[in-house]
């Protein structure tokens, strides 16, 4: 069985490993204090271009996001997202769980347009009774996005603008920003978004840490008293030092980006592949997420020789399922594609 | 200035306010156990013919919508409603402050078609991944609706039977209860709502008391130690009786309904005379929430002679304004519009 | 049955009721944007001799406790109380629901000691690891405390400098307040308390009113979007004027000075009677609440004839009752107790 | 400098980490489906002797607790601890944040007293007024306790049927499960803890592992929907390899056990020197936690040449200070203490 389920399904890139390995025996301090997550975080406020940005380190996506969104907001605030934003749709009411709504604006291939953040802004204001209803105070996007598009740079920086006029944090969710930033075609680099945004978080888990992510407040702008809300919230690991290693691996010798650029380069390999074979992409994308609307007979020889990730079923009667390459896909299953597809 | 804004701009009815004058001085038991709220209640699940159910009073509709559904729900669940619904759009987040996510279907009219409802619920039980996803655990309709329509009982038992088939409760936010009972051509009594709904709560604040909702859970299944919820909600009134004495008036001689009959003889008699003035309904209703769309011309000269409700602006420029009748519109009021419009 | 259980066992003082009635018929816009709400609150303010104070208007006290600091503390902050307080002891874990630890001293007389208060922020800084502990936000006393105490002004003062040196605000429960400031011998008058207090609340509830407490925040310091929050916290009332217009009349001729006056006076009689014979005061108050320690064979008499409040058991066997007299205590019925007793 | 300050210093132990370099380019699912999560749980049901024991693998302690209280607590309800357990003082308001009270009994040398515990539950359903207080939902205890302390197996059992007389869950956080279970002299093992407590965790993170928590619900009393739960509070790691593996290896060939006892011999070790050496135990412990009082020349002396965890100021000016073994604490540096104590 060829595997393209997902890019969380094997352990940590050999660099990373190799880290945790040989810091491993060091009495080091603990609570993230210790001298990797210090280095860790120098490496990332570097790589962003941001000196005095603010580096927090915590464990998983859905962590992340629920404790940037609710440290960041006002408890009456709410959060925008695009309808198929990960907050939105699969975190389990994380962001409901801390109290904030999240506000949903129409997608447009995942992606939150400006002309629909606007909107969304102008009809609040505009609205007599906006005491009544959840006060938007922050924009969440997610880069790639779930369904594997990109933003440009104009389109950030366009978000960025609405955003400070109408004085809302822009927040991003990078999950898999390494594969995002590698991409073909794109304009939007680590220090664009350190620019654009107000707050970030650079994914581990997905492009080849066992866990880990590194949450930027790009302009000195943490919350107040952060560190204490990690804990609050549960999720302050006593071994700091295990995410710290980590990206302090990862942002060695540009390692996140090689493993971004690899996952890519299989990718761009997965989409030749699918292009020659005659499959119907369910949406462009140019990351390491691919999908595919296969009808009942494709996924029935798909899905006996490959497993893929299910996305959804259309009205047509039609799957939509996932290809995802990763830093850990080999070349040689990519090719293995061409004879079982 | 005629006033047509809400229902809620008067005090409270004559014989409500003569019951509270009345009992005033009687010492009497706190925290909603005196001989008055009791006597409510037993009227209401007389007047529900439900012997059976179990009655709570509380204060106002948002904390009513946040205490039923936060007490309802488990803490992992979410409360479907129509994306129009008053928890989703106009309650300032309560709902989510309790940790709960509003699930939103497309409403029809303010309504939740049951066709909808399938289909979201299907969707759900479908997608693979669902346990990443907030699970459906209620159902909120309201009666009438924010759009000022009705359910048909067919309607209502097809969603309560959607709802059973699913395992979950159906909760009816009853607002303007006395309203659409009371309005012409419905199918839907107290005893139906009752029957249909695992809990809905009759309204009172809009509908000639002071303040006050009665809950009604339809068949003994009032969440466990509801009474010590509602202080932790903070919704715990030392002097009950509040409530208790204008519930138990309304309840006296058909009180309720008959204050919503003359709000529905007199709603009927504005749109009557909106029709003959050539207005555009924005939405065809039977209750005592009457809405129109005017152009700008209109609106400048309806909002000089009369104070109505701003609903919302319209893509084509239009606004939309309600008029609403309540207990307390005065015949003569009536009249005057066929004069100012 | 001579009842002294608790005061909040009558309706309204007859001034209250009357303004009610009166002002029943009049159109008044919703949400407590009335006039008068709006009167109520000049008439506060400048009892309070303050005129950059901000007041609003609630439904009862529990809510008015969790809504105060829920608001006012920042999300990983708590409270401190004294071990007694309400917000500790009684109020169903109100606070907690909202997120925030009750951080308790322990109280003396029912009172936070300034002592006790600068030994547990003096520990909580030379903690090194405090960062893992709940920060203490604000400083939440009661006057009359839950044993019907009194703070001196000095004390008040002197709580208040803790407070400002270590930057958290102090706010004081004034459910009965109007029996505070009213008790003999005491220095603490209202501009005092709005002096030394960063917010506090007048209580309407238990002074003679429906319904309805008045927070003042005393420096123009209410937390923004506090009317958001209201609604969200599910204690915004449609029709705000059911407690604008009773606190309209409270501050009107000084009526709630006057009833708190009464309630005094009447306390003051009962304690003589009870001295005169023999019973042993749990506590001495100077208060509306009298708190006295019963052998077995005094309570069965006590409680044959006269319904008392149960205060606790002790280690002894006895029984501490609290009689509590009120606005609407008739002074026959202090006098019967001579004859019961 | 010799460092003693606590048992999270080092990475995991050399197996652990073995077992995680041999496992890592497997393909495996994610979110703790795997064959390593599975094989763990297995391996700790057979270690509990508890065939329907439900096992889940978290990351933390303080998520752990937060986790599992509020899970299995109804929202109305609060967890009753010593006032020294680390859910009360040590976890920055985690339990709160949830919306649960911490109720307080006072410790016994950082134990629950059943005695106490009787008493608090009796005080409870004494009071008329309860319905008013947070209900008491779960008993949590430590084991060994924040002092370092163990109960035996008699106050285990007394303790638990207490908690069956009221209906109440018992829970008993071990975070230093392993170097409990291995001291000197305890009569209370793994199994008797799964049969006396209704849910526990075996702490990884302080035994030797980088991070994770293995909770055991003892007899098929998962709260419903745990997985979701544990992703709505932020907690599901998508690479759950990461625990699992961990746990499978320290559930082989009793490395859990084995890792305990060496501290627990280290620790003997150091308690020896410390009483030859003529320092004063604040508290005697039998554990991997030693408490020594010092004076200010003492603690000057100490923390010269050993880094030792800061634990509290005494009255009396002296500081309490943690000396702690652990996994991988190594002979020499223990006997290198001699020289310099």
């Amino acid at each position: 069985m060829l595997v393209f389920e997902s890019d969380y399904t094997e352990g940590a890139s050999p660099e990373i490993l190799q880290h945790l390995v040989e810091t491993n025996k060091e009495t080091l301090v603990s609570y993230g204090l210790d001298k990797y997550s210090s280095s860790a975080k120098e490496k990332i406020k570097k790589a962003c271009g941001k000196p005095s940005a603010e580096v927090f380190l915590l464990t998983g996506g859905t962590q992340t996001n629920q404790i940037v969104i609710d440290t960041v907001l006002a408890p009456y605030e709410g959060v925008i997202s695009a309808d198929t934003g990960h907050v939105n749709a699969h975190e389990a009411g994380a962001i409901e769980f801390t109290g904030h709504k999240v506000l949903t604006v129409p997608h447009e291939n995942g992606k939150i347009m400006s002309s629909a953040l606007t909107k969304y802004l102008e009809t609040y204001y505009a609205d007599e009774t906006h005491e009544h209803i959840v006060r938007p105070g922050m924009v969440y996007i997610s880069h790639p996005t779930e369904y594997g598009t990109l933003y440009t740079k104009d389109e950030l920086y366009s978000i960025a603008n609405i955003c400070r006029k109408y004085d809302i944090p822009l927040y991003l969710d990078g999950a898999r920003l390494g594969y995002g930033l590698m991409s073909r075609g794109t304009d939007v680099t680590l220090e664009v978004i350190a620019d654009a945004c107000d707050v970030f978080y650079i994914g581990g888990t997905k492009v080849g840490a066992l866990c880990g992510e590194a949450v930027v407040f790009t302009h000195a702008n943490a919350p107040r008293h952060f560190f204490s809300s990690i804990k609050q919230h549960g999720a302050l690991l006593a071994k700091g030092r295990l995410v710290g290693v980590q990206f302090d691996a990862m942002f060695t010798d540009d390692l996140y980006f090689r493993l971004g650029a690899h996952a890519i380069k299989m990718a761009d390999k997965v989409r030749e592949i699918l292009r020659e074979k005659g499959y119907r992409f369910y949406i462009e994308t140019v990351t390491n997420q691919i999908f595919v609307e296969l009808t009942p007979e494709e996924y029935k020889k798909v899905t006996e020789n490959v497993k893929v990730g299910f996305w959804e079923r259309t009205a047509a009667g039609n799957t939509v399922v996932r290809f995802a390459t990763s830093w850990s896909t080999r070349e040689e299953n990519v090719e293995a594609l061409r004879v079982v597809l």
